[in-house]
């Protein structure tokens, strides 16, 4: 019976290996993860702190038990250490119990993930300092905010997830503050539609602060001496210690617990996947943190979440030789095919190829990761599956402003030398007269002097973000702007004004 | 100078008028309406009754003032009742004075709507009956909730506009009943979807009877015979009186107003454009309705809402010769010319041209009338605009629900004899787990074998219904399924399930 080996349990993994199953009934399944927990929406993870979702198993897709009844055998906590596609085997080991084991492969789908990528900030592994990657960042986050009922949170990094926790800690009653070291917030959106998150946030009490760098996070007055002594010692100790565990451990702890923190590290009972070098930690302070040291200022911080962007994990596929492409994810081909012969990557550690520009990218979003496992899963299993691309559709919520886009921004095409024009209207998401109509934001992108369609951002209210799947449908079409500017889209007061705001924008090109 | 006249002041006919004026600053602009109100947003009317929407000026887009100073002179309360097109001539009776004047024209913009269909029941004027199609319907059918505070109301048709009403009734606390003759609600829908939302409103305490016809509207125990003498009493005096005036004038009072009533008539203070000739009202009862009596059973209703369809107002257009196509309505081509030179036409009494079958459509709804007027108002004043059609889209609210279609439906395709396949799903609005994630039906219809989106139908909570434009989109451009299976659409928990419904249904296909 030929065999399908899965690395990762969440979005792309377990839809390679579900996908795989119905593929083909007779293969083998076996799925490897590092993590505790499988098939979980960590999109959600923000609601979940907020509280709106009570329960964290109500993420869970599926378990580990519905998987097995699908022949489907999923490790938890077994971490792959080597890949050697020569031979087909990979080596692992159990994250409980040490023990490694090698095992052979027909089929092989990297879905390895992405980590948080955590500036080397001073303080950056102090109690209440949290990136949000995982469930486990999740209910760290949520029981620190119930335990220790922190009154300010900065959060650095101003892009989705950054804006999803400014929602979250405003729900709980938090001060909160936005730190950016880029000139704006929704860095993947044109500056102009980001002003206007901006001043929303402003105007809703959040702080905001863009082109300020974060230089260190400090915590409750200790002599600063001994502290970096407790560090260094500490480090000393992760180093000697199973690679993996780390700030889960440390973080809660104050400096006297540091021989009890040893004690669990050397059990290995504590770890943080994304985290996998204890020398990412920098400076360890064990007091809680209190305040953000930026550039330009000093911000009360009883809490503080990095959301800093990510790095795909592809070390792994990288030391077995299979090519890396753009931001060192790994290549793969429309099947999802890596450059080493029946190994498929897919997800958060792969590109995607971007369907208005045709380059190769590197967008990791829960979505795609869904659709590019399940493409990985039926080729792994014998299928021929094509997964053509994305176009950069992106949406988020923050508060009630919801967030869109999708194609390219006026900045992406001004770095890629493609002649443009632009259009940006303010409409409303409903006739104007029916209650709740407020105000959308609509900025369209079209291609010179061909009128194709290039891109779309939208900032609104209630009804608004979603609007912009009609333009993700019309770029995946390869539509021009003539094509649209006639959709009979639906309209009845409660949903739109007579002329939806896609036709308001569209319109002003003629 | 060139000189435009419009007949016709709501959306088709000042959206001509108004892009006439952008297209030929010089040209002189002239509209014709029979109604009071011009530029009113009809649609929103069952939320002015609801009270939503409180005063009836927030229906009215621009004003007469506003009009002229653009250089466009609106005559509310005038009919054309001659079109002359070999002198290029209209003759116009003012409703107010009677005064008859010769109107001489260069270019000519038809847009003289549609009228309710009032089937033949007896009682239909009776007090407490309604048509919805303009200001004056929605003034008088809230002004009577108000003041007769009525407890139960019988709606009869079950499409769009009846169904906004069962809303709007049950927001003033009526105990609402829909009678429809089909075999289902919502008739331009498939019978599944249809039973879904029929299932809802039984739910929610509506009564729904279908295939059921409505006999006669009964009023409270008046001597029969005195009422109807009274009614051929007073149809004589409307027979000679100002053809227009009618029931308004009725509606409201008892018999024993008649003299008042005829008086008030003579001066032709009271009017509704859309019932033209007295002999529409059948018997005239004076007694307010109390009663609807179907050929299944008696209802108790003390308000009666007649929602069966409309009927284009072409007469005048027919009268001089131009051209009629489907349903009666006024054949144009995709400038929105009429067969007569010079002459256009738009909106609810013009045709216009399906793109998904090619073939002539009669679908009255304002954003095609927007688009057409227009269209018609730039090509009228010496431009050259195209409005290609449409492609059937449609959507409303009833109370929580969300009811869309566009394309074709599976009966649309069984009658035309278009092989095709479809798919059903149920999926949620949100993520599952996000608060608010509810239910919404998407059905799909494909032709065979070429896999060419025809349709899509969808029956939801919020943020189900727009949904729809994304398939009204494809549609334009003539997508298959297999271009759409992979579509790049927004996720986020507060938005969709990691697949969109949209993709689950699509990829049934698969």
């Amino acid at each position: 019976m030929a065999r399908l080996v899965v690395i990762g349990g969440v979005a792309a993994g377990m839809s390679a290996a579900a996908k795989a199953r119905r593929t083909n009934p007779e293969l083998e399944i076996i799925v490897y993860t590092e993590e505790k927990h499988i098939s979980y929406g960590a999109c959600g993870l923000p609601y979940y702190i907020s509280g709106e979702i009570e329960q964290e198993s109500r993420l869970i897709a599926r378990t580990i038990e519905q998987f097995a009844a699908q022949q489907i055998k999923v490790y938890p906590r077994h971490r792959v250490d080597k890949l050697n596609p020569a031979s087909q085997t990979i080596q692992v080991v159990s994250l409980e119990t040490g023990e490694q084991t090698e095992v052979s492969y027909d089929s092989l789908v990297i879905a390895t993930g992405a980590s948080a990528l955590i500036p080397p900030v001073p303080g950056r592994a102090r109690p209440g300092v949290f990136k949000l990657r995982n469930v486990e960042d999740g209910m760290a986050i949520r029981r620190y905010i119930e335990e220790k009922k922190p009154r300010s949170g900065v959060i650095v990094g101003g892009g989705y997830i950054g804006l999803e926790m400014v929602e979250t800690l405003h729900r709980h009653g938090l001060s909160v503050t936005v730190v950016e070291m880029a000139p704006q917030i929704v860095p993947n959106m044109d500056e102009d539609m980001a002003a206007l998150v901006q001043q929303y946030l402003i105007d809703r009490g959040i702080q905001v602060f863009t082109q300020e760098k974060v230089l260190a996070l400090v915590g409750e007055e200790v002599a600063a001496n001994d502290n970096r002594a407790a560090g260094d010692q500490l480090r000393t100790t992760l180093d000697a210690g199973p690679g993996n565990a780390a700030v889960d451990l440390v973080q809660g702890k104050t400096a006297v617990d540091l021989v009890q923190g040893k004690a669990a590290l050397v059990q290995g009972k504590a770890a943080d996947a994304s985290l996998t070098r204890p020398q990412e930690m920098g400076d360890i302070g064990f007091s809680p943190v209190r305040r953000v040291l930026t550039d330009r200022r000093e911000l009360a911080a009883e809490l503080v979440i990095l959301a800093t962007g990510v790095i795909p994990n592809t070390r792994l596929a990288q030391a077995a030789g299979i090519e890396l492409g753009v931001r060192q994810a790994i290549r793969v081909n429309n099947r999802m095919a890596t450059s080493v012969h029946g190994i498929y990557a897919a997800g958060d550690c792969a590109v995607a190829t971007h369907l208005v520009t045709g380059e190769e990218v590197y967008i990791p979003l829960g979505t795609t990761a869904n659709k590019q496992g399940r493409t990985a899963g039926e080729n792994a299993a014998g299928g021929n599956a094509v997964f053509k691309g994305v176009v950069g559709t992106g949406i988020a919520k923050v508060l009630e402003l919801e967030i869109a886009r999708t194609g390219l921004t006026e900045r992406e095409c001004l770095l890629k030398n493609i002649s443009y024009s632009t259009k940006t209207i303010r409409s409303k998401t409903r006739a104007g007269y029916y209650p709740g109509a407020a105000n959308i934001h609509l900025k369209v992108i079209a291609e010179k002097p061909s009128g194709r369609l290039l891109g779309a951002q939208i900032v609104g209210y209630t009804g608004a973000g979603k609007r912009i799947d009609v333009f993700a449908a019309a770029l995946t079409l390869g539509a021009k702007l003539e094509q649209l500017k006639d959709l009979d889209l639906a309209y009845a007061p409660p949903f739109s004004p007579v002329y939806d705001p896609i036709l308001i924008a569209i319109n002003q090109f003629f």
